[in-house]
């Protein structure tokens, strides 16, 4: 027998309910042929939403370089032969703003896909990041603070920026970050693997999950009060778990608060473009001059893009603090980090690049895009609807916030006594195959109860499974 | 101005040589418009090296699904209509093989490219990659101990499994892990990173940088006098940064040795098609029915793969312990940890899966996927032979081991005192543009000097700097 070893006991006591024991059970389930529907998990692809196809063409395109000058011929051939391809169609070819396209991401790698890249990741597409920043932010001359390209990171989708940063700042067992509850678990368990403490500040649920300087100072101040040095807060908006966007005000809340006590934000703004309508303001375009550290995260997973497994991210950082008794700059020991992982996967870095660079207005693969972003979008925003619809149906069920992000976190007012939301998460994924998460994996309010549930499975699956919900749910709680 | 932060000292104080000051000079350089031949770290395709057509043409064609059928068609009319397709050859086309291995891998990823996979990675990948280890170690019925899909975790590059792996066994900062000397900055790196101790072993340089007991015995003993708690050991075979192979007796005892102390191993087998003709035996099949715990890494990186940008990598495990006061397993922590970063790339997995899954002999891609695995791995091998030339008429320069890997690492013997090798290789590379990296940036023993060179640039560009490498390395020592 091998001996026993002891562990890092911060991994060990680490958890991550979004892969935890209910998504693990449904695993389970699936495996003896139940139709079990993954909604523990923003992961759109997996539930049918389509790639956006220009994305995909020029992925494709840049495996293999003379695959383009190979689609030049075919087209060519078409024209000259129209009765040979006339069993195939437009969107069996490639567009020459595509190809073009190609060969000029090809030029600006140097290397094509399979060379390590700048660990940072290439220069032309941080630059692509600092400009759509810009016009995101509504930055031009001299309105605006312009984001800078040699401040951002390419990384495997957004995690893995939030985890250099959360390593960096924990610098002993008594530093703190401050944390939304509910949160998305990746920041509690990176503060716990890191060896720092977890600091809890609560938005106001029933004021639509909204952010105000009384809820931040008391969870600072009590912090403080316990010994702890806290030294950022992380902020999601729009909101995982809850869907909320946060309104202005709240935002500048939290800069004017960050820059009272010297804190660091770290913005998670991955869902920055699921609004379904309603307004969202970024931290860099409300931080303005305020010399307050920000490090903003996105990545190629959400929106309308929804590229998951392909593992696109990106921190853009402002006012990198300096590092106390160190000549090195923050941003060069965050560089050091992202060397000893050599540099994040060109296809993800690529796909950032035309996440934040889409096809011009008027060129050929615009209309469809635009179309399929559109499609994803209206779809995502008819199934939250369709959602919050059947909540409204279910007894002693409330939820607040405006809908953003890929979820809903409803409240359960009225679980039977000596019940928890798990055991309501549990027992709706045996019942109805519907694999949601309890709102206890992303830290509630004590006493309250509630689930996440991500608006992803295709119309057709929610309108057969809600009423099945609304049934368990008004027979659960009537026990 | 914003208040300095403290930041984890572990970091701020963590080195990686490999993209350290010199190469960050060469890029000075290159931007002042010098020709750079960038030989300090092992990215093939950087320099030139061309990837596998069939692994490519299968990525290609897995970003877009339906492009599977438009080559069915596109094949079809070709057959019908030679003529028109008369300019285009076989190469512009995608066999039948090839179209069929997509929908295969299309269909047991169930959601493309696009969505999360377990993560682990997918089961069918895993299994392939056991099924890979168990012929590649001649596990065949009863004989040998076949691998566990289980226990094999897919990641981006094998230094994210490293990592995971020393994150969990340095529980506390007087634990340590043994690593060679002179070792890959990654091992030293992240074990800073997690705050433990790095316990030097040296090879024998002179006897090919093989390992012997008495010598790992030596450095375990130094260890536990200092209060270090010894709990692994790293083995980096072929080596990285010598590019030695070991012998079979050196895996064998540091086994024999692991199992004594109650070691876990690291095995770093990223090298195990870069032999050229060399026998190589991996830890696994001298492992037997020893208990003692194995992790080994390996990768598309490296090999006649070479597609670092792509990040594809896996880790193996074999015996992994029990944790020490805890019900979870290794395996479970492990697992855990995976489940943080959601899951490796997609892409990177699927090359994985085909680099583990050569095509068939006797099927279309066999010829030319022989033809190009045998032009990289002689070109390699051809280019280490031109460099050892070279420093066989370099004044006191001495090349011990194996070559293996796609790294030498000659002995400077004759620098002028009060020099280094870094000096060496900071005044190499300003002279004739050739960007090394020196022996101190991975370890070596006082009083020693060395340079790490990556065997990869193109042969004429060797022709042409090799002689003024060997004009500038005689007239330096003859300072």
């Amino acid at each position: 027998m091998p001996v026993g070893v002891k562990v890092n006991p911060n991994i060990v006591e680490m958890e991550y309910a979004v892969r935890g024991p209910i998504p693990q059970r449904a695993a389970e389930l699936k495996q003896q042929g139940m139709a079990t529907i993954a909604c523990n998990i923003g992961n759109p692809q997996a539930l049918g939403q389509q790639p956006i196809t220009f994305y995909r063409q020029v992925l494709r395109m840049l495996e293999i370089p003379a695959g383009i000058e190979r689609e030049r011929v075919l087209n060519g051939l078409r024209r000259r032969h129209r009765e040979v391809f006339q069993h195939m169609n437009d969107a069996d070819f490639v567009s020459d703003y595509v190809l073009d396209l190609c060969d000029d991401i090809l030029s600006k790698l140097e290397t094509g896909l399979g060379a390590y890249t700048e660990s940072r990741g290439p220069m032309f597409i941080r630059e692509a990041i600092a400009q759509f920043v810009d016009k995101r932010d509504g930055v031009t001359g001299s309105n605006g603070i312009p984001s800078d390209p040699e401040k951002i990171f390419l990384t495997n989708g957004a995690s893995e920026a939030a985890k250099y940063i959360i390593d960096m700042l924990i610098a002993d067992g008594g530093d703190g970050i401050m944390i939304p509850i509910p949160q998305y678990p990746l920041y509690s368990a990176a503060i716990k693997k890191a060896g720092g403490r977890q600091v809890n500040y609560y938005p106001d649920e029933e004021d639509g999950w909204t952010l105000n300087r009384t809820a931040l100072e008391e969870a600072f101040t009590d912090a403080v009060a316990r010994g702890t040095n806290v030294k950022g807060i992380v902020v999601i908006n729009p909101a995982n778990p809850t869907g909320a966007i946060l309104p202005e005000q709240s935002v500048r809340d939290v800069i004017d608060f960050a820059k009272e006590h010297g804190l660091v934000i770290i913005a998670d703004e991955v869902y920055q473009e699921n609004l379904y309508g309603a307004t969202w303001l970024s931290f860099a375009k409300l931080l303005e001059n305020k010399d307050v550290p920000l490090f903003s995260l996105h990545s190629t997973s959400k929106g309308f893009c929804g590229e998951c497994g392909h593992r696109g991210g990106y921190v853009e950082v402002r006012n990198p603090p300096p590092i106390e008794g160190s000549r090195l700059s923050f941003m060069e020991v965050m560089y050091k980090q992202a060397s000893v992982s050599l540099c994040s996967n060109t296809p993800g870095q690529v796909l950032t690049y035309l996440m934040v660079q889409a096809p011009k207005e008027g060129s050929e693969p615009y209309e469809q895009f635009v179309r399929e972003r559109e499609a994803v979008l209206s779809d995502l925003h008819a199934k939250a609807t369709m959602i919050r619809k059947a909540l409204g149906r279910m007894n002693g069920v409330e939820c607040f916030g405006r809908t953003g992000a890929m979820y809903l976190f409803p409240r359960l007012n009225r679980l039977p006594k000596g019940t928890t939301d798990f055991d309501y998460c549990m027992k709706l994924l045996e019942t109805t195959g519907l694999c949601t998460v309890n709102g206890s994996g992303f830290g509630q309010r004590e006493g309250t109860h509630h689930l996440r549930i991500a608006f992803l499975p295709p119309k057709t699956t929610l309108e057969e499974v809600l009423p099945r919900w609304i049934e368990f749910h008004n027979a659960y709680v009537a026990k």
